[in-house]
């Protein structure tokens, strides 16, 4: 069984190819479960060079990999799952495609909740719980109300990790609402100790 | 035998997704033998609804079908081909990923060229010929007499396809020079009447 508690998103260009061991178990000392490669701005080539580092690295501190959108960098670099968003490659084809491939869907509206009623994910990133900078192409934030609403339904379909915003001084209302898991981005990756961090956010959780 | 003599390189946002059929005739009528789609700002979701429509297009008028960049793109909708730059996955990936899809690779530099040499793809887009505002991730143009040094070398390898601001009253010495094929955009996309376009593209090889 997969441990979704905590996720971490990881941009090529937070950090130097050679510090992908370092950084891996970092996270692993402070419990995070899950390491998420999300390079909106990387070519194939880079995505490759760091796939192949987390891979290794993950296989290491026993962190599971998941790789944003693309499908292809995932498959090539055995990686153990990958998140997509409602306007990537849909489920069933990454399914077709890959089917040995965790599969995350993003769902952040009752509507896209309906598209992953159908498209059964292995697990749903919920958001953006907070109002946050850092997913250009995220929508509204749902608020803890709303992301609890959600939740709550999309629970019964797969577990919810949470996502948008989340600090380890406003994640407590998260887990509350039911969160399966909370990923996050600045939280971890703008921390200059990234094991403190990382152990903050689930200390939260109380 | 792939017939690499005119490619033509189309961003989905440039067509409406029911005018795909109706651009494809217009290409095949003019003499086109390859469709290239390439959505540097589009989402795996609007890459696969594309994919798919130049998939039974192409199927239908007997153009090569090659999808830019995503490997992932182009195995779900089964293209013929992908087409990779020097910083995109690299060539051997996608073999070991799709060993029947075509793989074409980029090469502007004596640097790239001896990539290619290694990697062994089955075509090579040479380029940009001249300057050009379209491709933003080119470097800088080889010129007629650059593009023929390297054309030259490249032959020995594999079919050369040249790229770069290539139109109908340019394109003779880029034959002259031994190119292959021609590849273009904005010659053809950006002509009112996409069959003359071409036409008088093939018209210049004389
Ligand atoms: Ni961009």
């Amino acid at each position: 069984m997969a441990d979704w508690t905590l996720h971490v998103l990881i941009d090529p260009k937070q950090v130097p190819l050679d510090g992908v061991d370092n950084l891996c178990r970092a996270l692993r000392d402070g419990g995070a479960t899950v390491a998420q490669l999300r390079g909106k701005h990387s070519d194939g080539g880079e995505l490759i060079r760091y796939g192949e580092a987390f891979r290794r690295a993950t296989r290491d501190t026993g962190i599971l990999f998941i790789v944003n959108d693309r499908v292809d960098i995932a498959m090539a670099v055995q990686a153990d799952g990958v998140h997509v968003g409602q306007d990537d490659i849909p489920v069933e084809v990454v399914r077709r495609l890959a089917p040995n491939l965790i599969v995350g869907l993003s769902v952040g509206s009752e509507a896209e909740l309906r598209v992953a009623e159908r498209a059964r994910p292995d697990y749903i990133g919920m958001g953006p719980v907070y109002p946050t900078p850092s997913k250009d192409d995220a929508g509204e934030a749902l608020n803890v109300d709303g992301f609890r609403r959600l939740c709550l339904r999309a629970k019964r379909l797969a577990p919810v990790v949470a996502i948008g915003g989340i600090q380890p001084d406003n994640a407590k209302p998260v887990w509350e609402s039911g969160a399966d898991g909370i990923a996050v981005i600045s939280a971890v990756m703008g921390a200059p100790d990234k094991r403190a961090a990382c152990f903050a956010l689930l200390a939260s959780r109380g």
